[in-house]
């Protein structure tokens, strides 16, 4: 028998460039720096509005009404709190286990009759209002710190904060942290959303559509590097310090971590609202004000050294500048963007069960056929 | 401003037809019912060899040598017992939470620095010998039993018979099992196999990927529905009742569920395997004996009613009947399909990770633009 896997069929490698599905959620168009949730700019979103309002928006399609937006907080405020198994749970996880993984089995944990095929906005509301009480449970054992239990009359971003340090926190960091879970969201058919859209295509459950997205974001190639970021800031430490640090860097040849974007060839709209809500309360904190300021120095030294590169912060650039600012831990930074993403993850459940098609590409056989000679596989090891 | 997204792209909903990927792993080819892995007929490797044969052809390319099969089947039995914390898990989650999001669940918890990017052969080793473990410890428990431990020295297949039972298994039900676990341990880029892929392309690692897999697998327009072949066969109850039964069915103009299948134009070669193994051993077991006659009889019939159709018993009449055969509860038909799974899984998660590229479609956004009149939208709720 010949081998009659042909090797003219086109493999999209990625799917890079194949348009999986149409959605109503957001437009994120890189070339001119444009991102739109259900019909807002996203930078009016993050400035005018609450991280709840906008997850209203993505699941709903609509922002809500103020008796609306009350009835869903007091209901997400609710579901903060973690059943015993989930403490459980998370108590004798292993203590190496890293946090995306702990919240990956946690989320798994809350399946049950009530999670069941077909998702509703109901149950997204229930998995993303207890993700920050996972992740600040957990955090706070194994720091040797008692849990703190979450508060009702708090916001979401505000409660966050407030579980992780077991105290308020100022109007100044809920207010840059709300803008950076805004603009993290939601952002189109990434490979966290597509995984957990492809997991409920087959009519299986939010839980598990959550749990696929969280998994997958929790790899490098996903979330970005805020961190580094961090290394540049903590380096340069001063205001002073900005411009000769960053000149003698461009002058070696180097790259600034936090400028430039595989997507967005012009500004990243999410690093422009985030600039603006950082300028707005820099005053009262000076981390949010060094992050400013290296920006300013930043773009026009990029403009010096690469003239005609249109090289400008990008969300990683501001997401750690507010992280730090707001006291969050490292190992915090993705957890973190897993708080945000959950609305748009859900919401992108929501439709695509509303869609109920179930998404199975093909694959191109290319080894061996039986009875061939056993041609040596570049693959196998 | 105007609404700029146009609808003339094309979006290819479920990406049927889209290859995601060229694969060393699996030809599936329903036209003319050829099923391959890796150079080998699926067929012949279910009449020929064990579990852990084709386990070792999936993840390394190759059949093992003798001294290959042995250290791996000296290194799964001892990663079939499971740590003290997955037991916990499986002990605090609710009864009322189904097998395969427990499954999930425990798995997910596997998380841990030995688990980390890359995925190895061993690590697929490791998981794919535990999850029979993980199956008959919250099976038993369930049902209000001690759990058994696993035992060494049986192979893969009798030991998860003896773990569910507590009694070791006979041959005939251990070779029909085989056969079942071979033939549908693997089959292309379908949907739980993709999610995989997709989850683990961002360098996350392999835990992430089978929770991805799982999660999916659990959703009904995956799995197939051997449960109501189940129905039938129960219903026909003896070989004499076997044509006036059918019959009858088919005067009324019904479907006799597990026969034709979606992709398989000519006879499911998963299904002619498992019919050669159950008429070798069904001198020893009633219900095998059952549903090869019920088989004769359907097709035989189908012949007469339908001319020219060419229906076939499809995978899911002989997963029933093997299933049930050796004794297991329908509520264990997907997860040991799972059991069975777990090989192509891990092996196309390898396969994606020597690709190492991001899988990341696009979507196209088709609702409206800020600015615009809101136009109610189909999808929003």
């Amino acid at each position: 028998m010949t081998n009659e896997t042909t090797y003219d069929t086109v493999v999209h490698a990625g799917l890079a460039g194949v348009v999986a599905s149409a959605t109503r959620i957001s437009l994120v168009d890189g070339e001119r720096g444009r991102l739109v949730y259900r019909g807002h700019w996203a930078k009016e979103l993050a400035v005018n509005y609450t991280f709840e309002h906008v997850a209203h928006l993505l699941w709903f399609g609509c922002l809500p009404t103020d008796d609306q937006l009350l009835a869903m907080r007091r209901r997400m405020a609710e579901w903060r709190r973690l059943p015993q198994h989930v403490k459980t749970i998370l108590d004798v996880l292993p203590p190496d286990v890293d946090m995306m993984s702990a919240l990956r089995t946690a989320i798994s944990a809350f399946a049950g009759p009530e999670f069941e095929w077909p998702p509703t906005p109901d149950q997204a509301m229930h998995l993303t209002a207890v993700v920050p009480t996972i992740i600040a449970y957990r955090f706070r054992k194994l720091q040797g710190l008692d849990p703190v239990a979450p508060r009702e009359d708090l916001s979401h971003t505000a409660n966050y904060l407030y579980m992780l340090r077991g105290e308020e926190p100022s109007s100044a960091h809920v207010a840059a942290l709300d803008a950076y879970l805004i603009l993290t969201a939601e952002h189109g058919m990434n490979a966290s959303t597509f995984a957990g859209r492809v997991t409920i295509s087959t009519r299986s459950d939010l839980v598990s559509a959550v749990a696929s997205a969280i998994g997958a974001m929790k790899g490098p190639l996903h979330g970005g590097a805020p961190a580094e970021v961090d290394d540049t800031l903590s380096a340069i430490g001063t205001k002073e310090n900005a411009e000769p640090y960053l000149r003698a860097l461009l002058m070696r040849g180097e790259r600034i971590m936090g400028f430039g974007h595989r997507v967005y060839k012009t500004r990243d709209p999410r690093a422009a609202a985030l600039s603006e809500v950082a300028r707005r309360v820099a005053g009262e904190d000076p981390w949010l004000d060094l992050a400013t300021h290296v920006e300013d120095v930043a773009v026009r030294l990029l403009a010096e050294f690469k003239p005609g590169r249109k090289l400008y912060a990008n969300v990683e650039f501001y997401a750690s500048a507010v992280l730090r600012a707001v006291g969050l831990d490292r190992t915090l930074y993705t957890p973190t963007f897993t708080v945000a993403r959950m609305a748009g993850w859900t919401a992108h459940a929501l439709e695509q069960a509303e869609e109920d098609r179930i998404i199975r590409p093909e694959s191109l056989y290319v080894g061996s056929m039986p009875g061939e000679m056993q041609i040596p596989s570049r693959t196998a090891s």
